[in-house]
């Protein structure tokens, strides 16, 4: 690969607290005030992945004001970081988003595209990523999907069974199309790569899906793995090898940014909750009676999450033990490099020809994307192996599975 | 494999929280009071492993007492639990131990072999065993070490190189040899397995690696990986695996057992703690800064342990966050299967005619031992993976190994 | 006080774990089989309080079996614990309860006296006391309400206000007067006295507080003090006489049994979440702008219920600090000891004559009920010496307030 | 009082995180740029104690360095608190400190007094505080000690038994007079009040307090409370009155700045230990058996401690709960306000003509000193009373103990 090649992430909510975090944390990696902490590929050399100075930022949000503005407002960056960033970040401004207050109540939005048809918004959409492409000289792009959670929409309905009857509902203005998908199907329609990395409906409709597998778009999603979800995944498998047999697992969070005041809408709440469920059960291969998530907006945190969780398990001769985790995590930090890191994989994948679901990026998400209906492996371990094979291989069919456990 | 066949399980240190935990859950899964939970190979069938009930108890300890009596004592069982097992348990005695008090301060021997030569106390071993198998009509015995832990030994020293240079030293009585090495030896000459389940320098001797391979006898250890080291070997891949950077782990344990009282004399905590400490750092590819492990006898608890964890790691951006943990849990409930699963698969190794080390079993280890000099593996879903594998093929040559992280 | 008076405790819910669990305990006690512990005020002698075991328990439950099978089934006493009381337990049986599924809904209740009219439901209440002091041979008689919390009742109706109106209310089987105000009138009416410890609505009706005066009927409540709220009591002064300002108090609690239920009916869980909100703005001084509290109802914990508390406070310089607690307590053996010092302290101040509001009591309540309109301590350091110079001195007039916080 | 009246503050260790914090942060409030906020006795007002901004500070170090330059090390300030005081805190010198390795080892002493006698060391003491008074145009002094924790000493030595003894050890350079001792006696010898914030032995020798209350000087200490033992002193009480009995209390303590290095001395670390340990048995009024302190130097959290508690409890029908606490504190932003308060009530006692031990301020030590062999009060709830008492009426004869628990 040129190493003057150049990448450009286009982000829905550009404003917001991770992709703010995103942009500023690029920028003062490539002044050399900070290292590569926290960015997962960072050692992963020689294996076609641009490097992290050859990405370059642009998007949409609701919000109209400067990236500088935001990243204050969000105060996830030190006092002496925000300084140093701060006249890069104030010459960024989103464009116009496109939104619907069906989709995402406790949002106001300023800036939107209000007006229009679903295919003007389509259509604005896929010229914002042409002039952003021209403008800043891009060799290609990438869509990442960080807007505030989306109510859950019912994927069984026609409309979203076949590109061609997608097409249609959105020339109909149908109420079912949300923000999300419009976003995702403005960039596979193109071959543009797509990640979602919240909770809301995108690229996750058979009829996108299809779509991406036509024009060779490589997608995944969805809802970013970062905190709680994380952990959950990293110690169920351990749960499941030493036989400790959970009767409930009890989850709660307090945070305070702009994500957790959306979350205060019970509909995208339950989008939200339902992302969050069913690692769990997949993993220990039954269903936990008691596994109870709370999500709770608590402002003294501002963007610092804290997770609770007790688990309760039984082991041999049935008597009980209890597990406690308490994260206090970071939200957007823990976020952004994931969000860096899924432009570079995704771009890797197109270079490689690979379209549709590149489900070797599983590790990333709550709810991985499967590709072709196969079962979605959530055990983190394993999703990471399936990444580092991904890398340096490509694509492999899957002939032999994991000999996890043997069954007679 | 024929379902009359009879495997001995000879442990040292029969009359222990663990042990008597172990033989109590067998003959309570016999009787169907208690189900699987809990056993990590229960669902593991038709690769070769004896059934549970094959499994048939005996073996040494200090304290002449039947194991009603220190079933009671340990108070892990229900009472109900104990009731049921305690005319079995009551008929069960330990034989007379070998022991020696410059090795383990803090436990008083009422049994132990104590007036004879080293020599001497490997033949009583020895004949002990032959006894075991005569008298139950035993196809086959395994040996456990479950003995409170024994001062630490330097194994450079001249005597411990090969079989040759030990058994001159047992010839002399040599100071350095202890216990768990006198029950390594008698084990191994036989080719008998071996397993070592806690800290004492037992097999883990060149001299006796080389018996070993020399006798066919298979051996395993060291320390079982019950409690704190276990989450710590879950958790630190995923740390590794989002470059999220560990400035300090701080670990302290309460306990209240037998085991813990042996701690409070601090060679034995030493030796304690060097076998907790090598994971983390091995895991995560550099050396942790403030990785501190600290165990406190505390009575109120009993067998009930519990750890508190705190983690400190730096982010994307240089940003710090914590990790802590609260584990309330069950030492002999946690170890006791471990120990069963140990019986089952090294005797199953013994059987395919593998001897030595067997790697593949250091998911049930804070310190596995390596076969050859080959670099041990920490991480729990990494060993786990390579247990299912070896379950199913036997022992594979490493040619390729797990693409776990690239480099240039 | 001759020693041989006899004092009976008529519990309202006497079926459930609280209250068999005071059943057994002084049962336990009077045998010898538990000491003392856990009751608040053992070492208080020669100041009138009737010894433990002059106590004589009855009561009305809607499960009509005895109460050795409601032990069985709370699981709170230990195996030996429950045989050793099972025969006494076994002879006692419930009276047919009072109930109004308006008022309660997740309990489905057995025995009620349903067909009835409210005077007649009063009626029999009185009966029921009649006939327990005679048979059981007491000297007198205090009624304890333990049953499920009801929902909240609007208590600015005119129906409220005055004994007169409340009684037409009766007479009119008016919808809004729930069980528990018909054993607190019951009781009352005759001068008997009567403890809430629920968060329904009983006594603190205005118009049963005037009858309470009138006939003297000492009266005391709300909602028993056990767990989270009592430490909230606790360390909030800390807080405040530190000047550190709580800027968020997150209270999560996970309980298993009848009760978590019962709280899993919204209306149900309003009025208990009321109870325990108001307590710490009170002691601070200031609304706490994140005070949030829930209450999950999460089986694997049975009678043994968790509390996760975490509070952000900032110091000096505006830093701030997090302090979080975790409390496994259980749920009956916490409160059934003071629903048994209540009936000693209550029936002690009937005997000195003192009715309506025994403010001196509140240090057993999460709402504390007032005389007089009086302001209410919630301190837990504060009201535990206002009852110790009560118990030593009798009502005192509050003419020298304590010296807590001076203001110019 | 005056309002133009200057109280001068000299503190022995004047670079530590502490002292730096309170002049930083008196220079803040001064400024507005911070509220009262943490500072106890802020809203106290008409009774005679001197304003914040009466305060002027100064004192000695080991290190000669600036407090700009020791306040940026420390690292408690936000990076825009310590550009605002940076200009006044550069202009903040410590005066050269008294010092004795044998003492205190872990902290190398760069300006101390090193070659002189002790009664030349009380002399440039004496001098240093006429100098700063008569520069600073002082109305009155205080001294207050935060240096580094001194060994332990023998205090029935026949040589700190009385004023003239131990002026005769002064001239003789007694090796057991520490440094601490000797900025109390010379506090002392001139009338000055002394609060000594740390556990070395200083005015606590029955020579010293014989003296203070020859010369009226009021005194105070020893160890300020600031974070895990208020918890203990809050929580302690409740267990009580609550017959909750302690099992077991084990108390584990993180923290990275100076104070914790110092503490990494043996000597240093029992001594600190002591006055942490007599507090809990003291308000429960028995012996707890496992009540365990750990002090562990954790370089991670720098300034910022944690504690972590668990509490072992037995209640009603001898059943176990378990309670846990996890303070994230700050030690300098707990401890700073206290020094300020002691100042200006120290000062308050002095005006008053009280001499001597002022036991009223008990609430801020965690090992408080007595009057006249008086049992000295530990519970928080009952020393804050006493002190807002004190604040309003002065020094009253305790004629009338607190009614806490009556027996017999």
């Amino acid at each position: 690969m040129a190493s003057n090649e150049r990448l450009g992430v286009a982000i829905v909510g550009l404003g917001g607290a991770v992709a703010t975090t995103a942009v500023a944390g690029m920028e003062l990696l490539r002044r050399g005030r900070v290292d590569t902490r926290g960015l997962p590929l960072a050692d992963v050399k020689g294996l076609g992945l641009v490097e992290y100075d050859a990405l370059t930022f642009g998007g949409w949000d609701l919000f109209d004001e400067d990236l500088a503005k935001a990243a204050r407002n969000h105060a996830v960056l030190t006092e002496a970081q925000l300084a140093a960033v701060t006249p890069t970040l104030e010459r960024m401004r989103p464009w116009a988003a496109a939104s619907n207050p069906r989709f995402c109540k406790n949002i106001v939005d300023t800036t939107a595209k209000k007006a229009r048809s679903l295919r003007e918004q389509v259509q604005a959409i896929r010229e914002d990523l042409t002039r952003f492409k021209k403008d800043e000289k891009l060799d290609r792009v990438v869509v990442v999907n960080l807007a505030s959670t989306e109510k859950s929409v019912d994927l069984t309905r026609p409309q979203f069974a076949t590109p061609e009857s997608f097409e249609k509902a959105l020339d109909a203005n149908d109420a079912d199309i949300g923000p999300a998908m419009l976003y995702a199907y403005a960039a596979i329609v193109d071959g543009v790569p797509f990640a979602n990395f919240t909770p809301s409906v995108a690229a996750d409709v058979p009829a996108l899906l299809a779509l991406a597998r036509r024009t060779g778009a490589p997608v995944a999603g969805k809802d970013g793995k970062t905190g709680q979800t994380l952990l959950k995944t990293v110690l169920a498998p351990a749960l499941r090898d030493r036989a400790l047999h959970v009767d409930g697992w009890y989850s709660t969070n307090i945070l305070g940014n702009r994500d957790g005041e959306a979350l205060n809408d019970p509909a995208s709440k339950q989008n939200k909750l339902d992302t969050k469920g069913a690692a769990l059960d997949s993993i220990l291969g039954y269903k936990v009676q008691d596994h109870i998530v709370q999500i709770q907006y608590y402002r003294p945190r501002g963007d610092n999450k804290e997770a609770w969780d007790n688990i309760d398990v039984t082991g041999f001769l049935g008597q009980p033990m209890q597990l406690k985790l308490n994260f206090l995590c970071k939200d957007s930090i823990l976020a952004a490099p994931l969000v860096v890191e899924l432009a570079r994989t995704l771009d890797l994948a197109r270079r490689r020809g690979e379209g549709g679901v590149i489900d070797a990026l599983g590790c990333f998400f709550k709810a991985p994307m499967s590709r072709d209906g196969q079962p979605v492996e959530h055990a983190m371990a394993e999703q990471q192996r399936n990444l580092m094979t991904w890398l340096s291989k490509g694509r492999v069919p899957r002939t032999e599975p994991a000999p996890e456990r043997i069954r007679g």
